[in-house]
């Protein structure tokens, strides 16, 4: 699956993912009146505003780019229905040719890991067949409980030829509590960093890169820059693009030479483009044709900067 | 919500909580054939027998015990069918006046945090209507994004007075990857739980402990021991009783000299009972009276240990 990500970035020239990211507010109103006279303002009609929503801005960027990546709590707070959608929206995402980069964030032990990673990009046995849950292509997954709960994704990732991305470095303000705390004079991150690259080796690609890759923010560019070293063979997902604050100067680090070794990570600055200023024009109802035009003008951004390498 | 809980902690006699981790290998023969024979060797046969399963052994054992602790994974692994039957147990469970600690072990940042808060522990606003996704009455939260990914959940916690217990040393074996680093001199884990103590002073309940807790291991005693000591005020949720390995002995110093502070839980040591050798006389027909007396032996043992302190 790296092989193939590698491979669509490369046609489009894009290596960025779309962060399908529905909060309620983000939806036009024409939609949400649609869904809840259908449905109610219930769980099922914000589930179903929802599904309305990404389907018209997949429609109309889907030729753009090579991932999407949508956030399942944005799912997970409408319940069951919620979760309905965001299964919806993965099948329809992989019917039109995207990959599907779950971003779960899971984390567990054991058997329980070895159920998530089930989940999420494997298949389950029942009975004597054997069925697909979620099936996202990757899945985000977090490092706190070490190896136990790492290596069962990576065996479910050799038998699907799927992959994972672990929390390195996150985007956020406080990341820095626990992750960049000095261990043998060294911070956190990047003793986890060395782990990624070490759990990697077991899970290599065609193309030179691992099926596991590390999730390290935008808003780090040091720190991307570090780890870029420290994981040679890692593929980098980097959120905090745009609405976050980070630019595509800040991210030159992340990549390789090539060009290749990272992909970039965009949610409320295209879903919901329409509510920012310079897509103003579009309106509410032109809402996903915003949306295209915001992933063209972040290629743009993001191709620019990678010159500067 | 931790108030609660200590009452009925006190009521029964129990400071235990049974995980409801229905691995499908766990169902009896005679469950698995009812649910396949109405729904398929599909996901909705195989959540229909993790229901049947849940159901007989909550009847089974609600009256000896404060709370359970459903397990996501083992639901998400059904997909869509398997969430439906997390929110039937939940919703069961909470009909017949248990506690339930979603253990959802979900981490994120901001917005993304809030969400997960709401889907499991509050409510969602959907148009003008208020609506509750999963509902339990506590959740497990990982730490590894610092401040910006707990403060979302204690957030919520103070409207709906809900709880949460955040990782802070786990029950696995290679746990001390990350978490026994030293950092300044002292274990990460130790770090974690000095931030637990002070993000649970915001939130206390009336009876001298937070509802902000922990969940530690019990294969740890010693750190056990430590981390009572780091968080004073903070309840502690103990996995790793029974299956994995550790006794009544191992936990006395989880718990204060009353006898509080604590809740140890066990899942596949109560829920797969009968094929245990010690209850094997049950059957298979017999799986939730097995339950029963597995949950009536760890109480004696647990009491007997706490007698000790």
């Amino acid at each position: 699956m790296i092989d193939k990500l590698i491979e669509k970035i490369k046609k489009t020239g894009a290596p960025i993912v779309v962060g399908l990211d529905p909060m309620l507010q983000f939806v036009p109103e024409h939609i949400k009146k649609t869904a809840f006279a259908s449905k109610g303002e219930t769980l099922e009609g914000a589930a179903e505003a929802v599904w309305i929503y990404n389907k018209e801005i997949i429609d109309s960027i889907y030729d753009l780019i090579p991932a999407v990546k949508p956030q399942i709590a944005m799912y997970e707070q409408f319940g069951v229905p919620g979760l309905a959608a965001f299964q919806k929206t993965v099948d329809y995402c992989r019917e039109k040719g995207l990959i599907v980069i779950g971003d779960v964030k899971r984390g567990d032990i054991g058997s329980t890991s070895s159920a998530y990673a089930s989940a999420h990009l494997g298949r389950v046995l029942v009975g004597n067949r054997m069925c697909t849950a979620f099936g996202e292509d990757f899945a985000t997954v977090n490092p706190y409980l070490g190896t136990d709960g790492i290596q069962p994704f990576i065996d479910v990732c050799k038998e699907e030829k799927k992959g994972i991305f672990i929390l390195v470095k996150t985007s956020n303000p406080s990341s820095g509590e626990f992750q960049d705390r000095l261990i043998d004079g060294k911070p956190l991150y990047e003793h986890v960093g060395e782990q990624v690259a070490a759990w990697g080796e077991q899970l290599m690609g065609e193309n030179g890169y691992s099926y596991v890759g590390a999730v390290v923010g935008a808003t780090y560019p040091e720190q991307g820059r570090l780890l870029r070293r420290v994981m040679p063979k890692s593929f980098i997902l980097v959120p905090g693009y745009g609405a976050q604050g980070a630019t595509g100067r800040d991210l030159v680090h992340f990549f390789d030479k090539d060009g290749l070794g990272a992909i970039v990570n965009s949610s409320r600055g295209i879903i919901a483009a329409y509510r920012n200023e310079k897509y103003a024009g579009f309106g509410a109802e032109g809402f996903a044709e915003a949306s295209r035009q915001a992933v063209l003008d972040m290629i743009a951004d993001i191709q620019g900067a990678l010159h500067l390498i």
